[in-house]
């Protein structure tokens, strides 16, 4: 592609509305614009890079089996009135009326459309397994659309459901997709960990999100330093820490004036923050609940959700705390209270420790369990923080990481298939619910999480697998013929030998070409110069690390085709 | 591709509410779903015919200069406020509220945004040609969805939109855009006319349609006999009939007792229907108007409203009718009347003539212009049939065929670039509008038309192009191991050659098979049966036409792969 027949708007200045890194460079390197919140167009490099995303999801779902079908966006009422998500979604499902006053939506998801097609021709167990998938345009009408194409309104998902005779078959089917995600984006030249994920409001059986590792990314996870053990934060299971083998002191009441948080009483009282237990106050279902936590601890509201069994889940306001406590904030102890209790695990084996004595500032020193009360519960509540002991293997501790979640499979079960009465019949002849699992890759997000996870301050640095073009030939004076004519062989033979060629034949000065260049993030970068030339040279500069090397024409030639062909074969 | 590990729900019975037979053999072949009314989901066969197309569309735009985007679905009410189309559009426009109640529509085209991306990127004249086109997914709301994908309301649509300096330079993007349609089509495989149409109410300066030829086709359309001449019949221009040399006989006054159409009086009084001339009246812009057109011809509204220069336009009531006449429907004619008149220019030369005399049971023989009367006007506004002489060759001859437009190149001008400001700086520094065109082919419409062009009562006949697989392999004996050993053999080598093939590998009678097989339409079918193989041959069959040649296998791989490569070289 000749540059300048091309459309690649780049911008100098950083938008002032772009928040992240991402976003910025997206924007800069002309690779997207804004239509509305949440809404963009693609402009041909931001296209480029979606569509070696697609090609490579395309490739690794059609050799896991999967099957591409493609489903509509206007979804009618009826089908979401029969899973019950009509009601359900909340406002990011977009509903309207046709002009016949029909109700649909436009589909955030397609669950309950390929559903309806696999009931309608799917009857026997001879036809399973199945997995359907499809690359196309979802819209959610999110409250904050933010971040570019990571947290979109309308934006392109790859997304696979899975068909299954009984659960052991959808669990088969699910480690296929498993599988193809990890070498889905390990051949989008990704670092990300496959990590175990909280199933959520989707209420599947279990999940795992594949998360881009960036310092940027909304998520946290954890994975183990020496063993497989990965998972997101929300999820990851904590270790029960050793006994202390301590005999039991006095229980003894102090005066803690004005010392409220955890840092502040254990600074004056002399003790690290892990011999404090910090008392929650939570309302879980209208109830109020206390959650004891070691002070250096922090409370996972997910786990407990789960483990109480509860569907709302709230902090507990002053004034609660006070009723239960009879104290104001930052006072709360476990002794004498009066409401369900339940202990992190972590705490379990803690001797005399520090709490709240629930009173103005008043703690306890010398706690103890049993003796001084007695939790209705001891379990895992709390995030793991580094460092902490991995709970599959004995050797390993847990790293934390940021990351940017860009795949996510589920498996679901018989609840869409219930709903839907999606049946069929086994090799006797009964009929039964069909197993499903859903699998979605975000096609958009994957490219924005590449750039948070691959840039410097002068742009993005693309590897080559989804880069918009693997090189670009840089004429540096274009009004020399021969740089004209030997930049313009470049471009021939390695256009010809199957290399994506960004030809900069523009009438623009050195500098602003290698700004661009260096912006738009192209991996490799062959400079046709004047001097060099003369001695029969160019160079080539690799993107990433900015090593530059000089070379013969055909060197050149060779070089770039050996470094995109194994980039591309990994 | 194994037949038995994919998606492909073949159905016996013609669906009952399927009424054209692109629409039957598409449901049939399992190649499309219906969701809802207009609303189709895409199953893997109906996918890769649609693929097929996309990829031949977005090669030849790509080798025409065209650049690839993508834009949104939905699209914000501002920009269509600006085009001033958010009022003009109508129902089909399908408009609704985002959560925080901003308006919003579904994207039925992007002439709005895709003008809005340049205004704010495309500066200056060195910035043009430019021509950004998309394949992406548009919404019409019909108010009758109807014929399958032939007239859908979610469809799949490649759009491209020209920006140049001036008229001149557009011309040339036009004329790049009708050259890369024309490979387009001939590369599907399609018979088809690019023929000359009515701009409607898009308001270009012109315009071309592209119509597959099939006897089921919506529209009408002329070709010459012997030159390049092809136009739509709203649009086809005839030629001046020549001056007939009779004296003018005097007028008379004849009763015509209930004879009131052309057929009833011609065989009355013993005339051809070409000797008599046709009163119509009809009301433009609120007044009435006669038009006068030979017996044997048609009134074309479209071409009257042009020529006079109205924006609405019907058949006069009985009443006005009556009004102006003085005499009930059926006896209407020229002499005496009060209203303008236009006459079709292939009455101007006759002589001696009938009419209606205004008058009940009453008509003129004998009539002349001039003597008896003088239109306003004389001008084209009649439909051409087959056999009128050639508007444009001396030699050729109009032929009528029935067509369904695929495609359709616009002219545009600057109609939106005026409405929404996209100017440039000339060489001068002076600010003008920018030129459009706006170029568009129904992806899906596509292929159904292709059926509708080819088929026979066993099924679809795909052209190899655009064929879902190149080739079926039919295992007629899927016990019998040699069968299958040969079979999978054919199935390997091919694939590896780079045909697409679809493997029967099914344990289904071979009676089932073959009825399957030219059910979907695939091209190419090679038979794998136990006494031909048992003499090292197989069987290749050409779907259309059903010729039968016995080959040996290394003969039947070297034939499929010629016939691919002849048809996808074209």
């Amino acid at each position: 592609m000749r540059y300048s027949q091309y459309f690649v708007p780049t911008v100098k200045e950083t938008p002032s509305d772009a928040e992240v890194i991402s976003h910025q460079l997206m924007l800069r390197a002309g690779m997207i614009r804004k239509l509305a919140a949440g809404i963009y167009n693609y402009l041909p490099l931001g296209l480029r890079s979606i569509r070696k995303v697609e090609a490579i999801v395309r490739e690794e779902m059609n050799r896991a089996g999967a099957i591409e079908i493609l489903m509509p966006s206007v979804q009618p009422a009826e089908l979401w009135q029969e899973s019950k998500r009509w009601e359900k979604y909340g406002k990011e499902l977009l509903r309207f009326k046709d002009r016949k006053d029909a109700e649909f939506c436009l589909g955030p998801t397609h669950e309950e459309v390929v559903t309806d097609i696999v009931r309608r021709e799917v009857k026997s167990y001879r036809q399973m397994p199945l997995n359907l998938y499809q690359i196309q345009n979802k819209f959610r009408d999110e409250i904050r659309p933010r971040f570019g194409l990571m947290r979109g309104r309308e934006f392109i998902m790859k997304d696979a459901y899975s068909f299954d005779v009984d659960s052991s078959a959808a669990d088969s089917s699910y480690e296929k997709m498993y599988q193809a995600y990890r070498r889905i984006f390990k051949r989008c030249g990704l670092n990300f960990r496959a990590v175990e994920a909280d199933t959520g409001s989707i209420g599947g059986a279990f999940s795992h999100e594949f998360m881009v590792l960036a310092d940027s990314g909304e998520d946290a996870i954890v994975s183990c330093s020496d063993c497989e053990y990965a998972a997101n934060v929300e999820k990851a299971e904590a270790r029960p820490v050793a006994l202390e083998h301590a005999e039991p002191r006095p229980l003894e009441r102090v005066e803690t004036p004005h010392k409220r948080s955890v840092e502040e009483v254990t600074a004056f009282l002399g003790i690290p923050a892990s011999s404090l237990i910090k008392t929650l106050l939570v309302v879980a279902d209208g109830e109020p609940l206390a959650v004891l936590v070691r002070g250096d601890h922090e409370l996972n509201e997910i786990k407990l959700a789960k483990i109480i069994g509860t569907e709302t889940l709230e902090m507990a306001s002053e004034e609660i705390v006070e009723k239960v406590t009879g104290a104001p904030v930052g006072f709360a102890g476990p002794v004498g209270l009066k409401v369900r209790i339940v202990a992190d695990l972590a705490t379990q084996g803690m001797k005399n420790f520090v709490t709240g004595a629930n009173g103005r500032d008043l703690h306890y020193k010398n706690v103890n369990f049993d003796r001084d009360f007695t939790p209705s519960l001891f379990a895992d509540v709390r995030n793991v923080v580094h460092g902490d002991p991995c709970p599959r293997c004995s050797a390993g501790h847990l790293e934390l990481w940021r990351g940017i979640e860009v795949g996510h499979v589920f498996k679901l079960g018989t609840n869409y298939s219930e709903k839907l009465h999606a049946t069929y019949l086994d090799a006797d002849g009964k009929e039964q619910s069909i197993f499903m699992g859903c699998y979605g890759i975000g096609i958009g997000r994957t490219v924005a999480a590449c750039i948070e996870q691959n840039h410097d301050a002068d742009g993005i640095v693309f590897p080559i697998p989804i880069a918009p073009f693997h090189c670009i030939v840089s004429a540096v004076n274009s009004k020399d013929a021969s740089v004209m004519a030997a930049a313009e062989g470049l471009y021939q033979t390695l256009t010809a030998a199957g290399v994506e060629v960004l030809f900069d034949d523009r009438d623009e000065r050195p500098g602003s070409k290698f700004k661009d260049a260096d912006l738009i993030g192209i991996p490799l970068r062959l400079v046709v110069g004047s001097k060099n030339l003369a001695n029969g040279k160019v160079e080539l500069k690799i993107r990433k690390g900015g090593e530059v090397t000089l070379l013969s024409l055909d060197e050149a030639v060779e070089n770039v085709k050996t470094l995109v062909a194994n980039a591309l074969n990994q």
